[in-house]
């Protein structure tokens, strides 16, 4: 059985780089106040959370292998890890200011912090310049240099996408609930979160270990698409119906207007009457507007259509990984690892 | 003689670059309302400009190669240009959210159009992906296509410390002049501008033809370096001494509290008295402090010290290009016509 790396483990990788990335910022005599300016964002921004998309890079080499990794093997597949962490902090940081979010992990949003505001845009595109910093360090000679900068810029861009989507379907001033659909939801969902989240990493570790044919890349898109867009219905539902005291913080979908699969299979049964309880009530920033929703759901049995979801796509995705070939080095016990990972999570 | 292009021929260019990037996104299955909005992002923040740093590319290949282009090489050369105006427009859209500017080329700043807002900061996002669409459609099988896409980000890279710098070095709301120093200007004109405004072109040009010998990016960097300094200087020197019906605005880095080449040039020979009026008047937003410092500047001559600057740096510029060894390819015309175009300049 392949080892599975932990947080402490994979966070202490992170020092190398940061080291690595200010070097090279020194190399061009930045200011002392810049560079301590860009050491405090990587910080804050890269570093302190859960790291689930960085720590499946060097569990899923390590599945691929069928071992333990060695130290070296280790770095490298942490190092790619925490490009998709950079990514996705170069996305959350952009994405807070977009939405007007107030904290983010439990502390306030990098844009809210003294003195940063609106030059947290320029911080967001640091570090995303550090993923491409960090491939040139550590992959300027790997067989497959070209692709993994090629999958990191399409993968951006499919998230770009995605993020467009939504802000253009949701924005959060005017509620129009004919802007919502299912195909909208699945476009959003698989564009803005499924690609960097659950395609990204298994990439990354196919091309490190030059098993990335076509067929390979194919399979696991087929799979981890679908199991990304589970993972969302999953968050969106945990919004609701989760306990505060296990998702860590209070759902606010209803009131922030989103886009939500809940919203969505409502929109889709719902008797005429229904329909006016969630234009009166959906997207206002108020307690009883959003009890009025909530309400609702409960009467439209909106938990039980999530949990027949759930036992039907569990049971899809279960059906196609069996199903893969593994004659050119795929491992079914990757994609078993990440729908272990969510089946059922109450977090 | 090569042929120089024009901004009609430049811009013809485009709409085939357009088409293939809507392609693109079209091929994701984008919503209706999405890809009409990133056209209309396109065509607002890419066109429209004077295109200088675009059009340099097609005019150095032209003189690299000592003849007018054939219609494939001015496409692509053109392609390239485009490239630098797509990275420009990310960069301009970005800028002016941090700034809070009110303009740009004349109609207000794209985050300021209706309902465009924050959207601005992932419409800017997705202008820096086409860069790398385009690249991957049309170089992809070009010897230099990892250079070009390590040049691009690098030159983006350089472009965002310089920001950095300039942000924390000049905040709109804090005038502190302790923060101003010559040095800190080289350094955010150098990486805020001349990267991307002289070096990007001159370099793509010479990977587009294969003639990025070592030795000759290293000379084109050592003279369009310096030539991207002077001309940020020269910029500065027009914003309070230019007029504005050749410049075609009214200039406002006194009030803007900018870190100018006239603010530091002031600060290194003003007396006690004299850095009190600074220190009193620069960076209000109000037009009797502007006219106590545009009287001070007066003062001190200032005027006389750039024409004094300008004489000096285009000596030794000169100098600098008539060494130029040419055995590898290079020519002393690309720099003569950037320099030609930048000289004595009163817009």
């Amino acid at each position: 059985m392949a080892q599975k790396t932990t947080i402490q483990e994979f966070e202490s990788v992170f020092p190398k780089l940061e080291e690595v990335l200010l070097e090279h910022a020194q190399s061009y005599k930045l200011p002392a106040q810049a560079l301590e300016w860009y050491k405090k964002s990587l910080e804050i921004n890269a570093v302190g959370g859960k790291c689930n998309r960085g720590m499946s890079v060097p569990d899923s080499v390590s599945l691929l292998l069928g071992r333990p990794l060695t130290e070296d093997e280790y770095f490298k597949a942490a190092t790619l890890g925490w490009m998709t962490e950079l990514l996705q902090a170069f996305f959350l940081v952009s994405d807070d200011i977009m939405d007007s979010s107030i904290t983010r992990r439990g502390k306030p949003c990098w844009y809210r912090h003294e003195g940063v505001g609106m030059i947290a845009i320029n911080d967001a595109f640091m570090l995303e310049a550090a993923i491409y910093t960090l491939l040139k360090k550590y992959f300027r000679d790997h067989p497959r240099y070209v692709d993994f900068l090629e999958l990191f810029h399409e993968v951006t861009y499919q998230t770009e996408i995605g993020q467009l989507c939504d802000l253009l379907t949701a924005p959060e001033e005017t509620v129009d609930l004919d802007n919502f659909s299912m195909e909208k939801y699945r476009f959003i969902v698989i564009y803005k979160t499924a690609y960097y989240s659950f395609y990204l990493p298994v990439a990354l570790a196919l091309y490190m270990l030059d098993l990335a044919t076509p067929e390979n890349l194919k399979q696991a898109e087929d799979i981890l698409i679908p199991l990304g867009e589970y993972f969302q219905i999953q968050d969106d539902y945990l919004d609701n119906f989760g306990l505060p005291e296990h998702i860590g913080k209070i759902g606010t979908d209803i009131m922030d207007n989103k886009c939500s699969w809940l919203v969505n299979q409502a929109l889709a049964i719902v008797t005429p009457e229904q329909r006016r309880v969630l234009e009166e009530n959906y997207g206002r920033k108020n307690k009883d507007n959003e009890a009025a929703v909530k309400k609702l759901y409960d009467e439209l049995q909106l938990e039980q259509r999530y949990k027949d979801y759930e036992e039907k796509v569990v049971g899809d995705l279960r059906a196609l990984i069996a199903k893969i070939d593994e004659a050119q080095g795929l491992k079914k016990g990757v994609f078993e690892a990440f729908l272990g990972k969510i089946y059922k999570r109450s977090k």
